[in-house]
């Protein structure tokens, strides 16, 4: 059974309880790890960052890994879950220093509502708390492997972060190395957090392999759309500045995509836009960059390639010789949530 | 037998070939560490930083508290002795992004030589494979007790630092607020280090524990000692400006012992030469600080305060009821090496 057609509503119905169930309690174990703290300067903003809301994707990605090995949720999920949520935040923290950002979720980034300083030093503190809540959430057993997992994890999301600075000062960046930043940045993350689940809830290590590719490739058609969303989305929705990628000239999916299939005169204006040292974009020129995307068909061929990603992972899925179980329901739903996004 | 006098020559003679020995092999460790990876942007600064020298006081401490269990080292120590190294590492490129630090060890800072953004990615990067190290270096039993004490030290690092942070920003610090600030932001991590060298060389839980308290007194000896020889120092040997605490208007432990004991009109001239808003400070007029921690005897107090903590620490490792061996023949000549230390 697969995530396409309508046939499998027994199946959404079971994903979407357990997944509403899920979200709320999440929200509670959230709501309790950013309880006050001193120093208060050290702990308000791992408080303040973690609360602006998101789509816990990860966390919900680590429930249903660790759903494919067992039938209830226990303490050691909860702590497992908290952990890649608090890692994803620590990255987006330290990240919106590197790229300047001034929103986040439609708020002002930590290093805006406090400084620099303190958003270094918030980020670090959450990022030696998640190997706590791991420590905390495997078994003596199962430790050494998670760790493994998740340095990998780890890494490549700083390995990706290092490529997509490198990628923004150079002019042109070929396709396949845009996709190898964005699988670093993102994807890796979304496959570690699958992993991680499945091996703490005691799934075979190869199966739990297999389970990280699926979610590398749900991560990269994230990142995909991500991108795309950013300008062609609602910015009600995103909670983002629509079309904020262009202004701030950052190149993504869709700038590689136009420069590799639009004709001479565009690719000039388009290097031009982009050009690195380039101080300022004006608003009203931007539209010009979003008719390039479209008339060029990057537009369509960006959200072309999320969805051939999107089916490898059902494919990948399909492949996988494991029993039907709640698992394999929540992952199918979330997949369908995703694939469906508007945000 | 203690570290006063000179009479354990012998000692004295077996710890030196050990250091001597540990400290060119860490070296080799170290620059094994540092061979160049892709991408360079992430990795280069690391090898920067952990190659620009500095005393391998941690490393030590950690090969100091693993012979209190064993004989001889393994390639388990190495590994929790860089992981030691690389964190405190991590910690100096962080902080000196946070402190606007333009020197380390009397070269530019990574943030100074790189960026900001590179800074916090490649300290990023070295705080997450402190981990892998950590999780190599200890066997699957030894795992979860040393994670939980590196977590306490790290998470007391960050603690520390802010907490310098805040005092930065306040016009008067009490005495034992200081001593917990510089506890949290350096001692605790040389106590760390010998705990958890002493964990995996087998040294029971509670002889570790006892081991932690010494590594921090001397941690404190060791910060209130590097206050002193920022102002009292050789700079040809700190390799740092000499009195650059002073004009970054840094509060240090002679700051706030001065602010303690000297009269009105010095209080006066500290207050408004340490006011945190004020923008210049006068190499000229830094003279006169100088003349107020001297004749405050904020100079000697320090001193004083520091070698109190130094015979804490001996007075504490004379009570550990632990065979004699090479830990213990490292760790005091270590401690002799450390009081008597130009730099």
């Amino acid at each position: 059974m697969s995530v396409r057609g309508n046939v499998f509503l027994p199946h959404i119905h079971k994903y979407m309880q357990t997944l509403r169930q899920f979200r709320e309690e999440f929200e509670a174990v959230v709501h309790a790890y950013c309880a006050p703290r001193t120093p208060s300067g050290l702990y308000d903003p791992v408080g303040y960052i973690l609360q602006l809301g998101g789509k816990r994707i990860r966390p919900m990605l680590c429930l249903s890994g660790y759903l494919f090995g067992r039938d209830e949720v226990t303490e050691s999920l909860w702590r497992a879950a908290l952990a890649l949520e608090v890692f994803h935040n620590f990255s987006l923290v330290h990240d919106d220093i590197m790229d300047q950002a001034p929103l986040r979720r439609g708020r002002p980034t930590v290093h805006e509502s406090w400084n620099v300083p303190t958003a270094i030093l918030s980020g670090d503190v959450m990022l030696i708390d998640v190997y706590r809540l791991l420590s905390q959430a495997a078994s003596t057993e199962q430790l050494p492997i998670v760790l493994d997992r998740f340095h990998r994890t780890a890494i490549g999301v700083c390995e990706g972060q290092q490529l997509d600075m490198d990628f923004e000062e150079m002019d042109e960046v070929n396709w396949e190395d845009y996709l190898r930043m964005i699988r670093g940045k993102t994807a890796i993350l979304l496959g570690g957090a699958l992993e991680i689940g499945a091996l703490l809830g005691g799934v075979p290590e190869e199966k739990a392999a297999v389970l990280a590719r699926v979610g590398e490739d749900l991560g990269m058609s994230f990142q995909l759309m991500d991108d795309w969303l950013d300008v062609f989305g609602d910015p009600e929705k995103t909670g983002k500045l629509k079309g904020g990628d262009i202004l701030r000239g950052k190149k993504t999916a869709l700038v590689h995509q136009a420069m590799a299939i639009c004709g001479e005169a565009d690719r000039r204006q388009l290097r031009e836009w982009y050009q690195h040292d380039r101080s300022e974009r004006a608003e009203a020129d931007a539209e010009t960059i979003v008719d390039i995307f479209e008339t060029s068909g990057a537009r369509e061929s960006v959200q072309t390639e999320a969805k051939a990603y999107h089916r490898e992972a059902i494919r990948q899925l399909d492949g996988l010789a494991i029993e039907e179980g709640s698992g394999r329901a929540c992952l199918e739903g979330l997949m369908r949530e995703l694939q469906g996004r508007e945000s």
